[in-house]
């Protein structure tokens, strides 16, 4: 089953969560729903709506709020891309001019802000308690992540553990409440609850190290931004890594340098590039991904077969293979 | 009965409410506390925990809940402070140098998130849906009401009614809300909520008011901003847009000059506090906070005489005469 396939199985649910989406991004202050528009109509792929959407039919939920339960996922994940983008100074997102860039920091924090408080006005109307304490515990800790990763930019010597550290905080958290809180709607029982939480963080694993890679090799014009603009952040990922643990010292300086010059150039972007092929980084990432792939499909043991449970595999299999 | 009076009765009270902010201001990535603390412990008065602690006991709510509710408003106000100055670029606060001068912007803005966050990790554990809806929806309105602020900066044809809607969202609902979750978890009466609710929205309007006062008449180091700081960063506010009303074509000008100098002189500000005090701005300014303030008291008529109706009311005197 391919990725298409998944997301023609969930057409009309989607659309209602665009209907969702629609309805709730609405303010008497015009400049907001513009400004949350500009970045919602980008062209996201609804990943994490999707997923709630599958887990929730997987727990054999099919009540409505399920809509506005993937709206508060799509929601969320919008606000941290506004916040994202002010505090690493971008200026593109999606292959479109970031909004701090069109309407200044100042609009893009708040409308973040808005969308947050949305989410959970969203969250009320759902009235469970469960998932507002899963959602507003996993917001500390994807603001945590992000605080730690800001302390260890251009830190060469991040180790693995911490970086595994940053991506579970800021990425995975958000993929495993997406799919935790499907389950939750549908009142599954706690074993698959947690089951679908574990397979949604070790498949945000994945995606975020995916991610990572594709920073260094994929084209821009498919993916939206310039090959090597984590670098250039100071950010540093684990293709990278894998390559630093093997270089030399007369490496290891070359690419100190290159960070602390803060502005990369196509030539080093290319000579970083060399190193981390030289040293496997890009193959080495790829298949730790495909390690967290592996653990997230193990999850879905407990569940019997059935369609959804197929879509869950499609969705981890897709994460592998993207845009590579 | 004076304002040191009110402190002094919920001593014992905003002690817990303290010992809450300390055990609830805790991370594993030490920079967030730290950054929190910087604000939280500068010297904030604990206004809006003091009100809610206030109403729970009017609404003879004892239980140990109001003390996270206390501080879920002290952090969703610390939270709007952190945003806030990112946004003002803001160089003081409290007479303190602010978090973003020291910590920066990213830093600052991720502590308010996380913050925010965690303001309703704590109400998922009151467990209070009315007041998760009451707060949620608070939070849109705030972001809303900065929103317009920004898209007013400069602006000198602002009008009153403009003016009175941005310091309600982004001032009075806060405070609005801090009154009411204090009777919402005594389970007073839809009428009695309501009239809180209607007591800190008036007393809020006013609270800004003064402070808006404050900006232009304070001494630097009592109020801990310089004076004239928020035309220095385009607010116009109620003493001017009374003072701009009666101006001549000839004194627009010269205001519409010193606002787009951006930078504001002692020289200037000397000149717009001129201009104002010509045009009656002061105290014009602190008779529509005293309508307020007799619209909020007139709130409280729905409640027995008691101390903590006492309490409010002087609270609400307060307002009228601090720091001048």
């Amino acid at each position: 089953m391919q990725i298409q396939d998944v997301f023609s199985a969930y057409k009309d649910d989607l659309r209602q969560v665009e209907k969702c989406i629609s309805d709730n991004v609405i303010s008497e202050i015009k400049l907001i729903p513009e400004v949350a528009h500009h970045l919602i109509d980008s062209g996201g792929k609804r990943f994490r709506p999707l997923l709630l959407l599958i887990c929730a039919r997987l727990c054999e939920f099919r009540r409505n709020n399920r809509f506005p339960m993937a709206t508060v996922m799509e929601f969320l994940h919008t606000a941290t891309l506004l916040h994202d983008d002010v505090i690493d100074q971008a200026s593109m997102r999606r292959g479109k001019t970031s909004s701090n860039q069109i309407y200044g920091n100042a609009i893009s924090i708040l409308v973040g802000d808005f969308l947050c408080f949305k989410a959970f006005t969203l969250m009320t109307g759902i009235g469970n308690l469960d998932i507002l304490k899963l959602i507003s515990e996993m917001g500390d800790i994807m603001s945590e992540g992000e605080v730690f990763q800001l302390t260890k930019c251009g830190d060469i010597n991040l180790t693995t553990k911490e970086y595994f550290s940053i991506i579970e905080k800021k990425t995975a958290v958000l993929i495993s409440a997406s799919c935790a809180a499907g389950a939750i709607l549908g009142c599954a029982p706690q074993e698959k609850i947690n089951a679908l939480a574990q397979f949604g963080k070790n498949a945000g694993m994945a995606f975020q190290i995916t991610d990572d890679v594709l920073d260094y090799t994929a084209q821009g014009k498919d993916f939206g931004k310039s090959i090597g603009k984590d670098l250039e952040e100071g950010k540093i990922t684990l293709p990278l890594i894998f390559a630093l643990k093997q270089s030399t010292e007369e490496e290891k300086n070359a690419i100190r340098e290159i960070i602390a010059r803060k502005k990369s150039s196509q030539k080093s972007a290319r000579e970083i590039l060399k190193l981390i092929k030289k040293y496997n980084g890009i193959d080495s990432s790829l298949e730790t991904a495909a390690q967290y792939i592996s653990k997230a499909k193990a999850q879905l043991n407990v569940f019997s077969d059935c369609p959804e449970k197929d879509h869950l595999n499609a969705v981890a299999q897709y994460i592998l293979s993207r845009n590579i």
